[in-house]
């Protein structure tokens, strides 16, 4: 196992930086492409993960902490963003992730947990029983997986300018 | 075809700030994990993108615009980082990767760059002819394809401690 609290915290206090310094006062389309019908774009990205700010991770650590005897997680909705994200400029965007952020691990590290702590459990709607650690964990691969998937997004939107380079790229070889 | 020049320069001008607020003042392991032997760190990726800026990128395009009858580049030391980055910190790294990206930008904008000069060509010793746009294009997605790979590898460090969450997560389903 390799989860360390800390070590999490480092990941999740500097995601919104990252995504500031991609994609923050951009004027040319980086931000909004994506890999066809139905994929992601960066923007959606940003708005799914301040619905997860909103309404996963955190609320999802306060049932399995809280007195609540039922510990069951709401479903998350991985489409929210679709109408949330509407008429908001990605800057308007990447504030507000950054804002609630901020709020998520000031109540993060207020708790002060312990080993007991991350070894409690809730109960995933579709996986079941879950622990504290588990989530934090996810959590913090959940941003990184989210720039995997962004940086890919743009390596392919010039799969056609790089000429015979194309093969020495890993993302290109298959398109 | 979606290249642009201006497209291409605020990404490169973009990734040594997105390596800072990733890998800055860290007191974790998040920068030298790495996939096994033989596979790279963020700290590796960091000494190749060092090198690239001395030895590939404008030196390349300075050989296609420049004088010389002969094209051909010089071949790219893909592990010159192994003895180059030797007894320096990950930032340290970054602050020397920060300094040349800008020098190299420096160099790019000064040549106001024409379409009859972004088709000028070179000849790299294993793909053979390729243009200054190709050459541009691949510099710009090769950012890109290292903070993929590195987002790869911060995400598989997590693989066993996310619990049933691995099957949520495309990177870590088939591990």
């Amino acid at each position: 196992m390799n989860f360390e609290l800390n070590k999490s915290i480092k990941i999740l206090e500097r995601t919104p930086a990252v995504f500031r310094a991609l994609f923050q006062d951009l004027d040319c389309e980086w931000a909004t492409i994506n890999e066809g019908p139905k994929t992601w774009s960066a923007y959606d990205i940003i708005g799914h993960l301040i619905h997860g700010e909103r309404t996963d991770w955190i609320p999802r650590a306060k049932i399995i902490l809280g007195d609540n005897e039922d510990k069951t997680f709401k479903p998350f909705d991985r489409f929210a963003q679709e109408t949330l994200s509407k008429g908001k400029s990605t800057n308007e965007l990447l504030e507000e992730f950054t804002r609630l952020r901020q709020e998520s691990l000031q109540q993060l590290k207020a708790w002060k947990l312990t080993d007991e702590d991350l070894n409690k459990k809730g109960v995933h709607p579709e996986l079941g029983a879950v622990t504290l650690a588990q989530l934090l964990s996810t959590w913090t691969i959940h941003d990184l997986a989210h720039i995997n998937q962004l940086s890919r997004v743009m390596v392919k939107h010039y799969a056609n300018d790089v000429g015979p380079w194309k093969n020495y790229i890993r993302l290109l070889k298959d398109l």
